[in-house]
């Protein structure tokens, strides 16, 4: 049985967003990878850099270009815990990301709500990899924001 | 009479698309204007920084914000000489920027193109001061390429 699977690398991911929890971000990991290697990483740093545009998936995209040394991630698969917003789309498709595969949706802020098609046409995308898991942690950090 | 009007600071951020078109950059420029001052400025960055996501809105977003210390642009006016893509409006949409203004349309990648309004509510937008420049600018840069 073939271990690198998505629930493999979502689960990469969901470190990331661990890591953006431990540093009271909003729980928001992603990782690049390309043949079943994480090349790239990026959690959420809207708070510490104190920067709007500062989401997990800008970070990885950039951080996978600069470990390429190309602009174009046509071979490579990004893992996002959260649906990508619509800023982040807009990335994802300059990026022409080859396969984007994210785990819950937001129904709010995702870019799914778009009528339009925001993604490169050749942009493959596969949702609800441990979506539960990565729901339960945005919902948690919400509640303790509310909460504390 | 003012000469702090929208063509003073269009200028400013047509001069920005200048500097990117003597690096071989697309040639877009944006500058982010408060209480008539120019706080941050950006260029299109993608050839040299190999990263799809280094448009000039993005770039002046980023560097206002580390300029105020703060997140959000409710008190700034961002000029840009193109119309924004669907990424750099959700940027704009994230950090609430005050006022929009762009010269020229982008009718293929703009975000008008998209059906739901993609900014902040409160943004307000202005369009085409300066556009016959910023648009011949795009022109004579894609027909260079073309050409040469």
């Amino acid at each position: 049985m073939d271990i690198f699977n998505d629930e493999y690398f979502m689960r990469q991911a969901l470190n990331e967003a661990d890591d953006a929890l431990l540093e009271g971000e909003v729980p928001i990991g992603a990782v690049v990878v390309m043949e079943n290697k994480v090349i790239a990483r990026g959690h959420n740093h809207t708070q510490r850099l104190n920067d709007v545009t500062a989401h997990a998936e800008m970070e990885a995209i950039t951080a996978a270009a600069n470990h390429l040394g190309a602009k174009y991630l046509n071979d490579c698969t990004l893992y996002v815990t959260v649906e990508p917003c619509v800023m982040c789309a807009g990335a994802i498709a300059w990026a022409q990301v080859g396969t984007l595969v994210y785990a819950a949706s937001d129904p709010k802020r995702g870019y799914t709500t778009l009528e339009r098609p925001v993604l490169h046409p050749k942009t493959l995308v596969r949702t609800g990899v441990l979506a539960e898991e990565s729901e339960k942690m945005m919902k948690d950090f919400f509640a303790s924001k509310r909460n504390g």
